[in-house]
């Protein structure tokens, strides 16, 4: 019997008790699912943050902490995890952020706001220019932001990719450190945010690199609030310099009601619905990974600790 | 010297003497392009919709019409045109179709609205469904709505297709006749009309067809006016069973601005920019069917008088 902990707040029990039951049974495993195991006896846990479980330490025979979210910034950094650390890549989530990565952009270059917004009787016959025309910028080209502008590449956008480490994907223009960052954001009239939450990230998007964009360009953050300098991105929508966001994740969630994104003219915030983990896909990602670690195999996704994801 | 006409609104000459110029001489066309040839010398007529050509008896040696525009409904019925008649397929137009179609699609399918509309300060999280959850029918399998069918194939979407005769889209259920219309909308949540105006499509979106849809489903419009049953559609948008439209093309354009369509708060009306002819790709088709003629190969996109397009 594999003892698995999920580590959660009590919700998700709820969202993934049937599925990862399920998970565990077709991959073979006999599992015992419970939020309630004593830490001795825990030999995978399924994590998502929250606050009950932060000192790893009493989990002597935890095999591997396999995360249920993406992004790991709450965790990497614990000095008592010492044992393997996975992310989540769910297939689900991947998907819907191409879909709403894809609905923005298009939005914005087809400018549908004013046709949403403004319906005076007056016929204003201005056809868009086409995508082939407008230039994008995808910044963080992990699995999400690959994937992201390879679909925007199939519409023929203009597409430039920035990341830590250099890629290559085809039919983008990549570019990598601090020097290619200026390279990638110099004109881009539409910025995608798809990066890890890092040190190194933080404040990424800021006065510097926002003044490089073209006069009007439109911001999309569907990644991490901490890459964002808020009142940078505020200076540069005032001034016009930004022409618009659309800003899906923030430092503190819920945004409070009285921050300034919420009243400004030109910014869209969305309530972090950009995509999520869905419990069927990433249940079937979870039961891979503890197949395999009792398999002796290597697992999937495992979080290189020093980069932080 | 090959005489060519462009027979079009005078701002047309503008938009296509510097392209069409361009594309003639590099398909190695000795031409002569103008607005004001004698009848009697005109070889082809470039053609886009305006009165003061109405009568093509005169052009006696003229070997073809080649329309500037997709649809062809205003002079497909002309009795004194008997030479052989083209439709424009231009690949600029498709590009801009599937740029605007997916767009809205996707607009819809996030619930994009709602958040455009109402920054109230409140956190509203729902996480839309995935494209894979979502049906959408796509009305017209022509070139336009077979390669807008096929990129929302790639998202996930469940995607139903129709049109008169009988297609096969790969990933698109297909149906066809008056039968398989209604298996084609039944539980459709987005409808795409991308029809070409015939006697035959004429108000094929009316109350029994609006009355098989899922209930609040949305309609978008961006191939012809007539197709859609207006009255109806109104009654539907009232009841809710229709939950939002986006029209882009309309009976009588410019939308009169006293159009209920205009004022109802569920209607999007887009002064006809779907997509329209590039001059560009557009300029490149005229020409290759003009030394087709002249090489006595067969033109491409001839128009079948009976069908209408």
């Amino acid at each position: 019997m594999i003892n698995v902990l999920l580590a959660a707040p009590p919700a998700y029990w709820d969202e993934y008790e049937a599925p990862l039951g399920r998970a565990l049974d077709a991959a073979g495993l006999n599992a015992n699912l419970s939020m309630d195991h004593a830490p001795e006896d825990v030999d995978y846990i399924v994590y998502a943050p929250h606050k009950a479980l932060q000192d790893f330490s009493p989990f002597k025979r935890c095999k591997a902490v396999l995360s249920l979210w993406a992004g790991v910034e709450k965790i990497v950094g614990n000095q008592s995890l010492t044992m393997p650390l996975t992310r989540m890549v769910d297939p689900g989530l991947k998907k819907g952020m191409v879909e709403f990565v894809t609905g923005h952009v298009l939005r914005y270059h087809l400018g549908m706001d004013q046709h949403i917004l403004v319906q005076d009787g007056v016929w204003r016959h201005s056809p868009p220019p086409l995508a082939q025309d407008r230039k994008v910028t995808v910044l963080g080209l992990g699995e999400l932001g690959q994937t992201c502008a390879e679909m925007l590449v199939q519409f023929g956008f203009q597409v430039r990719g920035w990341s830590r480490s250099q890629r290559q994907v085809a039919g983008v223009a990549c570019f990598s450190g601090s020097d290619g960052l200026q390279e990638a954001l110099r004109g881009a009239e539409i910025v995608v945010l798809l990066l890890p939450d890092t040190p190194n990230t933080e404040n990424l998007l800021d006065a510097q690199a926002l003044a490089v964009l073209a006069h009007g360009a439109k911001v999309i953050n569907p990644g991490r609030g901490p890459l964002i300098d808020d009142k940078a991105l505020l200076a540069a929508l005032d001034s016009g310099q930004v022409g618009h966001a659309t800003l899906d994740v923030f430092r503190v969630e819920p945004l409070p009601a009285e921050h300034p994104y919420w009243a400004h003219p030109n910014v869209t915030v969305t309530p972090h619905i950009a995509s999520e983990t869905r419990a069927d896909t990433a249940s079937e990602v979870i039961a891979e990974n503890i197949r395999r670690a009792e398999a002796g195999e290597p697992l999937l996704f495992v979080v290189d600790r020093a980069a932080g994801y």
